[in-house]
């Protein structure tokens, strides 16, 4: 049995070793996706996100806890988009999930960014897959801070929760109700803290300003990160995670979500921009994989060192070294 | 006068129509920045970065000031990687640099994420030069939280500051700890608070232990996010920002970073890196633009289709349509 029958069979290990494939870029990570993807598009994809702080990684933990309550596998996914030296956040998440470790329906990995750009929102789309083929039912994506990964999250997931906690300040506050947007699900975390109501109230006065926007369409000519959804309000939830308290009734609602995605054909419409957004980024990576093996690094050079020294710039260089790959193209032809 | 002579002899109301044009991916813009280009490469790029509510808009303010009071012109770019939807933060921001705007030595501009991945790092670059070529010396980019757009401007920076603030909790003192290695010069802000000599020791031996993984080359096989920088131990400075208190040692921190840079050699290899990257985004997105040019839309439906359906993994569609439009081209040539 290969790595990728292996996987299919449940085995852990199997599952590893692909997570890592992928993190490396290592072409096998393709062979083996390739095999692994049809037996895809089971899973509840669901997204996770808010500011440091608000208690997320214990909200996983105990939303994984009640999911593995009703006999579900959970797959769990800690985007860390920020350097991976120190690491200290995830070494605490991961002391926090102890006690989930020695559960074979509860699979968690930490991902952290390898500082190339866009690489993390594709590596993780194809952790998910893995997940996803393994056959865990749930896959909760957690991810830290506001910024593009999360935008990222919220045009890969099925239901996005956005977790804020109370008094954390004004500014953090402000920063954060630009996630709004992208909640499926809201909810007030350590909500025993002093201060949940005004929270809960300025989520709410937040959430009908969204609102009142969306009914007139665009906002400033940009784009909607995500087509509105008549017939889902986002719920506020109250949860302690840490005393498991509100968890349940969390889970309830992104259930509620899921069912609500299936019933009125959205679920579907998800699927197609999760694997539209996925081709576009193979697509483009491919692409450049093409160009650089055809492009001659001392053009390349040559290039690059007159754009230093200004006697080009960036945009006439891009159109001579594409239009010097076509030449050698055509010549291959003819 | 066309929009890039007047841009170049002074005139504000081009440099905010070129930036407009930059963030609508206008394809006038191109061409403008074509025209630009040979005029940039005089601007000191600064990034600063820092967790929500450690003051760092208010700190990118009173350096502004402070290059002001040595007659240096000021460019700040405050990017926001969050939705453009509420934009609480960003204005609070313009608020509290109310004073400034009157002043024809600075411009400000904030700049919001259009939901497209990776396409805010490539603007930001371009914003970069139209400033640089207007002729500011200083150009301060501001960025909120920690994540890829921080990655992105200690790619693109000559010098990255990371703010930081005592008092603001583990979980977020631990995040902010992965910045370190990004950092060219630390700063405490709110330095009057409470708790300030504990965040100081806490930062130094964050740096002590970063500096041992650096003498062991790479850590965990993950490749740094800069060169090392033997001869430039990052300062730990302390400032309050609100009442302009240590901003003059910081600026002169900064300069010291800049000579530092020129001295060693390490400033060409900075510009050296911000040119590839800027040549690799402009590459990527010309080759995605032809492709899309290429493709015939239905093929790409179809295709999409059976990815949705399970019937064919994204990987294999991606080889298909690549060869797809190989073949057209073969075709055009033959």
């Amino acid at each position: 049995m290969d790595i990728a029958d292996r996987l299919l069979a449940g085995d852990r290990r199997a599952l590893a070793r692909t997570i890592t494939l992928i993190e490396n870029g290592d072409p096998e990570a393709r062979s083996i996706l390739q095999r692994l993807y049809a037996h895809t598009g089971h899973a509840h994809i669901v997204g996770v996100t808010g500011a440091p702080g608000s208690g997320k990684s214990t909200l996983v933990s105990a939303m994984a806890r009640a999911y593995r309550e009703r006999n579900q596998a959970v797959g769990i996914i800690a985007v860390d988009p920020t350097s991976p030296f120190t690491g200290g956040a995830l070494l605490g998440d991961r002391v926090r999930m102890r006690d989930l470790a020695g559960d074979p329906g509860v699979f968690i990995r930490s991902m952290a960014t390898r500082g190339h750009l866009g690489g993390l929102a594709r590596a993780t789309s194809e952790v998910i897959m893995a997940l996803d083929a393994a056959g865990y039912q749930r896959i909760l994506v957690e991810t830290v801070g506001v910024g593009q990964a999360e935008v990222d999250i919220a045009r890969t997931a099925h239901t996005t929760i956005v977790v804020q906690a109370p008094g954390m300040g004004d500014e953090v506050q402000a920063i954060k109700a630009g996630v709004l947007e992208i909640a499926d699900v809201l909810v007030i975390n350590k909500a025993d803290r002093d201060g949940v109501e005004r929270t809960e109230s300025a989520l709410r006065m937040a959430l009908e300003a969204g609102e009142q926007v969306s009914h007139h369409g665009r906002f400033m000519s940009i784009e909607p990160l995500k087509p509105p959804s008549p017939g889902w309000r986002p719920p506020i939830l109250r949860t302690v995670a840490t005393a498991q308290e509100g968890i349940s009734g969390l889970v309830d609602a992104v259930e509620r979500h899921a069912a609500y995605l299936q019933e009125s054909g959205r679920w579907h419409e998800r699927e197609r921009t999760r694997v539209e957004l996925t081709l576009r980024e193979i697509l483009r990576d491919e692409l450049m994989a093409l160009l650089m093996t055809r492009l001659p690094r001392h053009l390349v050079e040559t290039h690059l060192q007159q754009i230093v020294a200004r006697a080009l710039d960036p945009y006439s260089a891009a159109v001579a070294l594409l239009t010097a790959t076509m030449r050698t193209d055509e010549g291959t032809v003819g």
